[in-house]
């Protein structure tokens, strides 16, 4: 199923997509068809995989009644993040696509080796907007704000040590995230700032569940800037693949239910071409990943 | 008033410190005392700095009923991390004294210039530990766990661009956090697995409203292992004050309510000493900030 937080008569509510374009309120969805559904994405990933998988199954099974009072259309509902406000890690993967591992080398301070283990760096909660919403541009902090269009994967489950061959088993589902970095706002090389400032996460639209997905090692990831394409990648390019970045963080740190894992980024962006190229107040980036959709942002000025 | 989570009766409450090593059940006390009081550390913060100044107003003129079923021996309960698991962010600031800036310079890979703006990072919640419990040391991962006492803030208010003068307006109050540090675990240079693994972040034993602390640029921190005096600095030496951390971090990131805030350690860590020196499994840190406590935790192996 495809699941989305949403806006609608006034109140944030949990969505479950069907098609048609139609949006149904999860939780009246829930009570019409005999399923305790939370009303927010954190609540019903705390209620567990199984829970998701019986959902999932019904929503497929059972089609939607369009003239029931909890189904909107989707074109007249806001778009949430999927988590509007996380209320747990972010982390992200530097570095895990080969070309841009290269691109990194000559453009940025980054090695050209290949990494021998993921480079983890994670993103605050308040950086996480929704499609449609304005990514900030501070000209006082950054004159090279750049995109990067990625693979996000949310977790259903927590754990310490998790092995790869069990790691899938913590996928909750995929979304769409565009990990913003102002490529000359590193402080002592730490990339928080960098990676870290408000709205530099645009997330969604939706979080589809793995049984949507055929093979999330096969995904086309297109970036585009102003409706010009400049990144055009596949994730089964990455170095480390989602099962090796989860036993990666996870051999070091515990990961928790509702984590957003941002799994890396192909090579083209900004800070690689030559000449470098910025986003700049009134650009517009949008990051499409083939079966989950589009996510589109403008920058606005907000020097200070 | 100095406030404590704690587990008696096989409950974790929110507790509050009497002379004499007497603890109340905070929300218990509150009922006794014709307050609201909530029945944990965050969401006591939720309910704002006023309703703060109330109660500690009324704690310090009232005194306790020893023998209320809701008072309890503070040797008899278990002190939990202030915020056992913090549902926010944890700030850290890098080389923030400046005979620490030098020794780091010499032992580490960092600048020996004065940093011009706070060096930011982040540690993710699963750092956090109470006072007493066993910080792991995983002998794959580091042969080099350093010691960092410093001086916590935890925020009553979120902010974004808030000006230093303003700063101060949004603390809730203080704590003691030892930001551990594994020196051989940098990874591309972040910060965050290095600062980041479980158990990093001793914190406690209390926190401190500041109406009890009577300047907070004024503190001695003392840092112990196994008895032997490491590090005796002063938070007067700290190169970014309060009021200018909270200033620097909001003007990229906005900052929350229940936000921490590690101000950076004092010199005299074990990377910067002639040899080198590291905790090993069998040790034991203690970090004494005056009119805050004693935070005392032992080194366990847990190689893996």
């Amino acid at each position: 199923m495809k699941l989305v937080s949403f806006r609608a008569s006034g109140a944030d509510r949990l969505g479950i997509v069907f098609p048609e374009n139609k949006v149904a309120d999860a939780q009246q969805w829930g009570a019409a068809n005999g399923m305790d559904v939370p009303d927010s994405m954190l609540g019903l990933i705390d209620k567990g995989l199984e829970f998701r998988d019986s959902m999932s199954a019904k929503v497929k099974a059972t089609a939607v009644d369009d003239n029931a009072d909890y189904v909107y259309d989707y074109e007249a509902v806001k778009i949430l993040a999927p988590m509007p406000k996380p209320a747990r890690n972010i982390w992200g993967i530097g570095l895990n696509y080969t070309e841009h591992v290269a691109e990194s080398a000559r453009s940025l301070d980054t090695d050209n080796k290949l990494p021998q283990e993921c480079i983890i760096f994670s993103k605050p909660t308040n950086t996480v907007i929704a499609t449609g919403e304005a990514i900030k541009h501070n000209g006082n902090q950054t004159q090279q704000m750049d995109w990067e269009g990625e693979l996000a994967v949310i977790l259903g489950k927590g754990g310490f040590r998790v092995k790869a061959e069990d790691a899938m088993d913590l996928v909750y589902g995929y979304s769409i995230i565009n990990d913003i970095s102002a490529r000359d706002n590193r402080r002592q090389g730490q990339w928080i700032v960098s990676k870290g400032m408000d709205t530099y996460a645009p997330m969604g639209p939706v979080l589809i569940t793995p049984d949507e997905i055929e093979d999330p090692h096969n995904l086309q990831i297109i970036t585009k800037v102003n409706g010009v394409e400049k990144q055009n990648g596949n994730t089964k390019n990455m170095l480390f693949r989602i099962p090796e970045i989860i036993q990666d963080i996870s051999s070091v740190m515990s990961v928790d239910p509702a984590d957003i894992i941002a799994t890396g980024t192909p090579a083209g962006v900004g800070a690689g071409r030559d000449p470098q190229e910025w986003m700049w107040p009134g650009d517009e980036v949008e990051i499409i990943i083939e079966g989950i959709g589009s996510l589109k942002n403008p920058i606005v000025d907000d020097t200070y």
